[in-house]
């Protein structure tokens, strides 16, 4: 038995029948955007590790491992953010497979090591850091959506040193950092490769960008056709359906 | 009366009923990224000026002349093409706003002044220089599809030296080529600002590029609704007709 804190509920992770997930409303409760990296990235099926920067509850770990049998480590840098990861992976008796660290991830290369990890993901803040008093009044959802304690720059420069030459790093973020994100990961020898666009809906402007890149790779980018969240009418579209449910 | 030369004839410019175009299978042909990039850009309609560089036979000059009635220059290296462009002008009786200018872009800056259009559009040269041995037969071709004369980056910084602070680029391109451009862009304080992905058909990768950036712009990219060549079946999508036929 796991403990649940204040208002934390558990909650089955939709098409992923077997994987419960812990999250809180107040502190942190994953998003389309988590489910939409983890279905959209490449991973290493049988050989080789998986990081997963900004792993919040864990959810991404938790969703890899339906599509992997590698060892993932998710990082979180807050405790009680890491605390529910700790739990989410005893929840699912994944401690063979999943472990969790709490810390920096610009400390990582150091700890765990340079060019070790066949594939890196993450969901990072998305907005840069505004005045103090525009923050998120709630401490948990400010770091997790704000450039607080870490830039985009530091968050793909962590990403660059830890993935293996010729390993790939998938990112999710916000299309109006696309041309920040395209330079960094140039900066740091992280080649895009693919991309991908979701639209709210037909006719509206995209607003979920996801990206793959391999270290060290050749330029040549593929762009994938366009995922749509609902439908004309405010439905779930079919692509959303098929993530979510799996049908 | 106009002078047809070899294999040249006239046709209609599409939706645009009153609009006639000399072309060539073997010279010159328009294509549907000039018909995209015309219907894609923002245009000033009643003051300023446009310029359009690598011209070609003047057809994206001949579609903004229907969207705008400010003065538009076109520039092209190819003597063959210009002598094209120049009679376009003529046959469709635009003399007054139109004008067309033999020459390297990369001269134009000195020729036609620093940051003095509102518009600088552009269909570059989508290739980079192959090997000789490779390169297409018909020397017209090859220079309009190759980076023969220009690189990306000569044609990049041609924009931004001959487009007025605030002033607009747009460029068609191809999506592989996706990063170089948006670097290049940033390079030479060109911000992207609007971008649209065109695909082949639903389910495929996207094969066309637009982009439209601000001369010294703040960052805040637009990614608009993707476009559709044609539908699963084969046949003209409702994009397609919209902007071919105007209905």
């Amino acid at each position: 038995m796991v403990q649940l804190t204040g208002d934390e509920r558990i909650d089955y992770l939709l098409a992923e029948e077997n994987i419960r997930i812990i999250q809180s409303p107040t502190v942190f409760a994953f998003s389309l955007d988590a489910v939409l990296l983890a279905k959209f990235t490449h991973v290493p099926r049988t050989r080789g590790k998986i990081l997963d920067l900004c792993t919040g509850n864990g959810v991404i770990p938790l969703f890899l491992s339906t599509r992997s049998r590698v060892p993932i480590t998710g990082v979180e840098l807050q405790e009680r953010l890491y605390d529910m990861a700790v739990r989410n992976v005893e929840l699912n008796q994944l401690e063979d497979r999943l472990e969790m660290i709490q810390g920096d991830l610009k400390e990582m290369p150091k700890r765990l090591g340079h060019g070790k990890y066949d594939l890196v993901t993450c969901n990072p803040p998305y907005f840069p850091t505004p005045q103090s008093e525009e923050l998120n009044i709630n401490e948990h959802l400010a770091i997790a959506r704000h450039e607080i304690h870490c830039s985009l720059e530091e968050v793909v420069h962590s990403c660059s040193r830890l993935v293996k030459p010729g390993g790939k790093v998938s990112m999710v973020h916000r299309p109006g950092r696309m041309i920040d994100i395209l330079t960094l990961f140039r900066k740091y020898r992280l080649e895009p490769k693919r991309l991908q666009l979701v639209y709210p809906k037909p006719g509206r402007e995209a607003n979920i960008l996801l990206i793959e890149a391999a270290r060290d790779g050749k330029p040549d980018l593929k762009i994938l056709p366009p995922l749509y969240a609902f439908t004309e009418n405010d439905e779930y579209s079919d692509d959303l359906k098929e993530i979510l449910y799996g049908s």
